[in-house]
């Protein structure tokens, strides 16, 4: 069962100036900036009230980030669920024909266990997210 | 001060089928379908741990959700944070130079003041909410 809502994927051109903006005029925690090189992205997390906003920087032009930016613009790339049962969810989302991205959960980071649903199938690009074993 | 994140605005072509993904996969709680005639749209309301996810139709070409698919496709539209202080946040958002769409707050839907700030100013179309006196 999906829980609640993880976090919210936020593509940037420019990390600095969204760290600025967030932390000095929407007043939101900041609680970590962090590089995930596999992704090719900088990642500054806020917390909001249990919800995190991830605002991701790429940090090359073979970043899929990078590539979303050219295509879409700057804004919200995709939404995270929490689940207690990342499998079962999958399983579930297979029997009723969604599209997935990954058919079996992926090691993600601070070990989480993540999985992406197709947005053709979704609308919005979406990522299953739940705690390591 | 925002306290949270209120409900995340997305826009879609068929609210039906939405509606059915959203119930049936996800395993979301509906609240409420609604038209919104100012808007030109209908909304399917869910409730996600007390984040709204509200889906948005647009009812005719001259919808702004319309233009918005016609442009980006389908997707995440707008962020609505909740905040008990909505003319503070204002002031504090205009004293910083954030550009804003509604200078004033403007009533909602179900007794709400609202008021937008302009994405090129927040990276994301973002709505401030607070309950009306």
């Amino acid at each position: 069962m999906i829980k609640r809502i993880d976090h919210i994927g936020v593509a940037v051109r420019d990390l600095d100036k969204t760290i600025e903006l967030y932390k000095d005029v929407f007043g939101f925690e900041l609680l970590e900036i962090e590089d995930v090189p596999s992704q090719k992205v900088r990642v500054a997390k806020f917390d909001v009230n249990g919800v995190h906003i991830e605002f991701l920087e790429p940090t090359s032009e073979d970043s899929p980030i990078y590539k979303y930016i050219e295509k879409k613009g700057e804004g919200m790339h995709h939404i995270a669920y929490f689940t207690d049962d990342i499998e079962g969810e999958l399983e579930k989302f297979k029997e009723k024909g969604i599209k997935l991205i990954n058919e079996e959960p992926v090691k993600g980071s601070s070990g989480t266990y993540i999985a992406f649903v197709h947005p053709k199938s979704s609308i919005i690009l979406t990522e299953l997210v739940s705690k390591g074993e």
